[in-house]
């Protein structure tokens, strides 16, 4: 299985996948010990893809869009090939903080790059693969500000103001609505713990323990 | 004029360049000493290009073929809008050491990369811009290769061998046949100041000079 976890910045989605990753290590030790969980992000997961995420979120050197967009495919197809892809194979299941829906939603949405292209780079970064499951964690803009208020300072991206991180839920949503299979979207509004029952509800509707 | 130099590595274009550009100076101080000569190469051109062409040829971290395509798109992005585009608009002169036909030899050709997507990634990257005239010097691998051992030890690309080497040699003579009036093919198998003689001559033959 293969679990992404998608939104804006500020919408709880790591902390969610910290908890739901608890959570499957207990229900895993109950039935079937021997499956591994990995838990990534993107960028990032490996030497490479960590040392792009810096220069993406961190660098004060000029970043145009388009080599922004470049940057996160590159970061992407090093993750998928070394570590995403071979875990799968293994049989461990991985989750996976933002995937190809954030780029998208981000250089898509937000930027307004050429949505066609995206798609194409998304398909040749990751050869393909797809997630079994997107969990999109929806949150008022405004709440997930204030959220990221309380933590250290903002990165490039996380800089770029409301307007964009609204156009960025928007994207999201969209996406959601096109792919209703894959991608769930969680009402994100709320304390983590309730959050995470509905992660765990819709665990369950779609059947998804190991038996 | 935006005029690009390919070949193999070690066939001398780097060189090549630098004659030229000594020469158009001195031409262009006969007729029109307002015009900028702007010399670059790739990947790099850029803080962050260069950058990404650490990462590339240096680094020791795994790098996969589809990451290794994706960051001199990255690379070529953000060189196109920080320095070639704007030296263009300017009426700058720009001479480039390699291209995009780079990418369609030593990542198609060589690597074996879905060429589709490689011609995709350059149109995006460069944002459709294209050379005027690509200087493509054609020599022979082994001769390449003993102008190499002359110098500092080899990069991550160099290390691939002489079959890859021929295979990026035929795919830059593969490129050269289908844009013949963009791409001449310059024979380098001769002493610098003989190559340099030719180039001279596919100048005057295409008419380039400033008036």
């Amino acid at each position: 299985m293969f679990i992404t976890f998608e939104g804006v910045d500020g919408c709880g989605k790591t902390t969610q996948l910290e908890l739901l990753r608890a959570h499957l290590e207990s229900e895993f030790a109950k039935t079937d010990s021997s499956t591994r969980i990995i838990q990534t992000r993107e960028p990032g997961g490996t030497t490479l893809a960590e040392r792009v995420r810096e220069i993406i979120l961190h660098s004060q050197t000029p970043l145009s869009p388009r080599a922004e967009l470049l940057l996160f495919g590159a970061a992407r197809a090093q993750h998928v090939d070394e570590l995403i892809a071979p875990a799968l194979k293994r049989g461990d299941w991985v989750l996976c903080d933002r995937f190809i829906h954030s780029t998208l939603a981000y250089q898509g949405g937000g930027l307004g790059i050429d949505e066609e292209f995206i798609r194409a780079q998304n398909t040749f970064s990751t050869d393909a693969l797809m997630p079994h499951l997107t969990l999109l964690f929806d949150v008022d803009v405004r709440v997930a500000l204030e959220r990221r208020a309380a933590r250290r300072g903002e990165d490039r991206i996380e800089e770029r103001g409301l307007q964009f991180q609204e156009r960025v839920r928007a994207s999201f949503l969209e996406l959601a609505k096109n792919e209703p299979q894959r991608i769930k979207i969680i009402d994100a509004n709320a304390p983590a713990k309730v959050v995470h029952n509905r992660v765990v509800r819709v665990f369950e509707e779609q059947d998804l323990w190991p038996k």
